[in-house]
């Protein structure tokens, strides 16, 4: 392996190639905006040094862990659902990922950990059984530098804004010290993330809600809170809510249904229908708040969670076996956006696993809605084939202005720019085969293709 | 912007472009058939020129107003469900247009209205809030020219054969007009179009059946009625019936139950549930009249009408806000084609907008079943990449003899030949890349494309 | 017409081209081995001349009878579902399909038949009604010649294991016969193929159990049964277990609950609903038996068989008018996969109809589960542009270790050859579109090719 060839990803056609390289050579330095993700704002408060390459790599991206394991290596081996590993066991996980490298063959996984070696760690050499040692020890030295420093790294990625996802509970102390801290010149926002809060036949529910600092013992009551704790998330910069229920549903109950089967739920007799009508009567309610305060609403339904329930047990939630079913979202949001579809100001960002969806509906209800934009392809789909798929399918139904921008999603601190990298050139690449194919002049693409990454997710976002 | 280009929508690769291009010249002046659409046959009766611009590109087109309007122009604006406009509203609507081109970008939409301006009035500069004036005054001039009246459009765009959508309650005269004047040389087909009478519960169910003029007092006199129709459509001729309900239901009732839910229905105490039973059974038995009378039956189900109830009240139907949902033919069209899928001469063509079902049951149907022809890529899906898709997997399953040819299904009459020469160009260049991959010889790929613009069509509806 | 093109179905970019063309190169000559299908063993056993060209290339393969019924050739007229044809039927079926050549375009049956026609008979013409007796003549003289028997093709196909699909009471004779002929190179395995005996409404079930030889006089002892049928299967050199339903439900009923259907079913007062939860249980059961007795479990749910009753009634099953259904595997399978989806050993390969699982439900299942593989796309799937669509979809979520490896499962014993030739080339041009786009190294798209044509189908199915 040599280093990442300067034209990876661009389309094969040496002319459309040519056209491509231009586009995304006018794009490809420009300032990274992240208005969605899971980087822990701690480690850039703290700015610890990263302990170890499968703390970096392996531990946390469960893109990386299910790929191996999937492949016959155990997700104990790999320290999943653990804190820092002893050195032994580090190494010992950063060797089972170099040994496996060949089950990553033709997935975005790779090219992210390609990317992320090359441009941090100065690493071209293909991992290996043979090599695993060697690269295991070159990372770690250079982990203890300061530029390799969390912080350090922000400013290499050049990251005008990252937004992390956070719980309504959360203090967002983390948030408040890295806005104080003139060092640090990244917006770095909060993300509100109700979900837990709006399942009331969750076990702990009625302690967690507890948790929030309102007085929740009745359904206005906890309306109240949920407003209060938005306002304060607003307050230390956050842009967006963020909600992810197993289906789109977004229907309201009259009053007193609400009323009655919040107090089902505080005694703990709820059912789970009940519970599903109440969720899907709150969705509606979080776009009535977003009306009020702004908040720019994303939802992503459409993930069965922890479908191996043995692995739930032993190694906790978010550990690759969250598994997508079919979504709905033309019938499913019809009273929502019958109601707030053209609210002032209301955007609504929809995100699937769902592929068949894009033009079946996703495209159609941006195509019209002023409010409803299509959030970039995620999770599952955050790879060439579909990003392909997903710009011909949306932007031909619905234009390019309609698309949310590229959104990374991810946990993995340091493939955050081989995301957005993967992102400007698959966009160029689709750009430049509509000029080939006459249907756009090329300053359009041009035009186009910098607002995708610049001016697009700060409008969608309100960044 | 120059005038559009040669080889637009021809294959990027220069080898495949050089064959496409052979094969698309042999058949880009053809005559057009088109088989189904909207076009008034009164404006081609009266020969009126059009208004203005904005009421030949922008008010009737829906395509247009919605991608306006999901970019933040209000519907109000675009003078949406009015007649027409008064010359400043006119202008304004047509500036908005201009000024928001660039929402346009990548979808066919702009391809078409690009491609009619160059054509049919000689503009090939692109629209901009900065020549939006001039242009409309040059388009405007042109418009009172005899030559661009619609009759002389209808000439130059050497339309061979056009249907038009109608309801079963029209007396047809302009197509009588048509039929009897010597100077029009186009074939103008009414098109039967039932799907307000076949919903019993709808309001005004029960004034609308006495519009038919026969005797639909009870059951046996309605399905009379129906048919009385179908043979007055034909007689002015007629070659297909036109369906599109919410599902593809096709079930027959027994005949007591038919006549208990009619007279449900007359008295107005119908159900959601029983009208949705009956009308699945009148599609099964507007199937047994085609059997009968020989009208081709096409069915395009899956779209959730006016989604956004606020703008069908301000601006009425086909405004924008009809969404696709999820299709199934499988099992629905199982009792229809179990009876009448071997009869002879009996053609039911199948549109989707739900693109999950080309590969999965419309190709497989058709693969079978003489009677089902796969209708093109219906409304949302008639773009590049999904003709695309369609063409792949219907073909692959089922060979081209089962496809429908292009049908337009368009309001915007200048449309119509942007159109088919898009499907022209598409079709051209599958055909070249088959070629190119060696599965398919040149002179059967010329002899396929011929057929898909000439005979196919004409077969599939009976021409 | 020419000998078929030696870069037929390599990409059409001439850079992508070459590379394609080094890689296939080296796997073009690799035997076969085809896990699944559906020969007759007996031919092999008893190794009879075949007795003319409709019986060698139409009667039995519902895909070519399927696409001449839709352009309107009767069944009866090509022999559907009848023994050996009379000498002049036989030349008359031929000389349909010789004239209706054209409707075979764009589709896989006809590369197949083509490239069997070439490689097998020497024969370039094209079919056409004037050449079809001369090519009659030319392939029925032929089948006479030792070197066309069924033995001798085997031989030269170069297949090194072929599985066949077997009824659960079958006495393996011919299988017997085969292992005990020194003469045969080739292993010829059985497959365990329950779905009849696990439908407990099926009319004749009761009669059918009995012929398993067991006691299955209630539950326990069918259980025991079908445990021994699998041990005698095993003995015979089965190495899979294949199971097609509707749908891929696979729950455990409590064991009285399974008990009292199996009861009602013997008593034949079982429910539509019982026997659909029984069936799923008995799923459940069958992974149970694979994780004991080390069957791979294939599952390809999804068909709605006999879509067309008054053809099945005239010409028997199988007979070209099953059609795909909307198909569902994440929750459907979570008991079965929450209980043996990690158990050693257990293998699982996932066949779809519905493309839309490809990467919303299987790519993700596969890429967790160790137990889990992508199936090769099946049936109607079985074509370039779906298998392109299914390597792009799978690999960029799951990689490539997680295929089965191309499965041919095909009645048409000529197309054996041609249908993995068509594999090969269509993974050689997919792995060199990534090595064109920087994505993959030239010498592991070679590692890749190797490994799908030789070592990956022998692990997935444990030969």
């Amino acid at each position: 392996m040599a280093a990442p060839h300067p034209d990876r990803l661009l389309p094969a056609d040496p002319g459309v190639r040519g056209l491509a390289r231009r586009l995304y050579e006018q794009v490809r330095e420009l300032p990274i905006v992240s208005p969605h993700g899971h980087v822990d704002p701690r480690i850039l408060r703290d700015d610890p040094p990263f302990a170890d390459p499968a703390s970096l790599f392996i531990q946390p991206d469960h893109y990386v862990t299910r790929l191996l394991h999937a492949g016959g290596v155990p997700l104990r081996e790999l320290g999943v659902g653990e804190g820092p590993l002893p050195p032994d066991r580090a190494r010992h996980a950063w060797r089972l990922l170099c040994a496996n490298w060949h089950l990553l063959r033709g997935t975005p996984v790779r090219y992210w950990l390609e990317s992320s070696l090359a441009d941090v760690f100065g690493i071209i050499a293909r991992p290996s059984a043979g090599n695993a040692d060697d690269l295991y020890d070159r990372i770690a030295s250079l982990l203890a530098a300061p530029s390799r420093r969390p912080r350090a790294l922000l400013r290499q990625f050049t990251i005008d804004f990252l937004a992390t996802t956070d719980d309504p509970a959360d203090d967002l102390a983390a948030h408040r010290a890295l806005r104080d801290d003139p060092a640090v010149t990244t917006t770095i926002a909060p993300t509100f993330r109700p979900d837990r809060y709006l399942a009331v036949d969750r076990p702990g529910w009625v302690a967690d809600i507890k948790q929030l600092g309102g007085d929740a013992g009745d359904y206005a009551g906890f309306l109240a809170t949920l407003a209060d704790r938005r306002r304060y998330f607003i307050e230390h910069g956050a842009v967006s809510a963020d909600h992810g229920a197993i289906d789109a549903g977004a229907e309201p109950l009259d009053r007193p249904d609400a009323e009655r089967i919040y107090r089902a739920a505080l005694a703990g007799t709820v059912t789970a229908a009940e519970a599903t009508a109440f969720r899907r009567h709150m969705i509606f309610e979080m776009a009535r708040m977003s009306c009020d305060d702004g908040l720019v609403m994303t939802l992503h339904p459409g993930i069965h969670r922890n479908h191996h329930p043995p692995t739930l047990a032993a190694f906790g939630p978010d550990t690759g076996h969250d598994i997508p079913v079919a979504a709905e979202f033309t019938r499913a949001l019809q009273p929502l956006l019958g109601r707030f579809g053209t609210h002032p100001g209301f955007h609504l960002v929809l995100f699937t696993v769902d592929a068949t969806v894009y033009s079946r509906e996703i495209a159609p209800l941006a195509g019209f809605y002023p409010a409803v934009y299509a959030g970039a392809p995620w999770w599952f789909l955050d790879n060439p084939a579909e990003i392909r798929r997903y710009q011909q399918a949306v932007t031909e139904i619905a234009g390019f202005s309609r698309l949310s921008g590229f959104i990374d999603d991810t946990r993995a601190f340091c493939s955050i720019p081989a995301r957005h990298d993967m992102s400007r050139r698959l966009d160029a690449g689709f750009l430049a085969s509509l000029v080939a194919e006459h249907r756009l002049d090329e300053d359009e693409a041009l035009d186009t293709l910098t607002a995708l990454v610049t001016t697009q997710p700060r409008t969608v976002f309100k960044i």
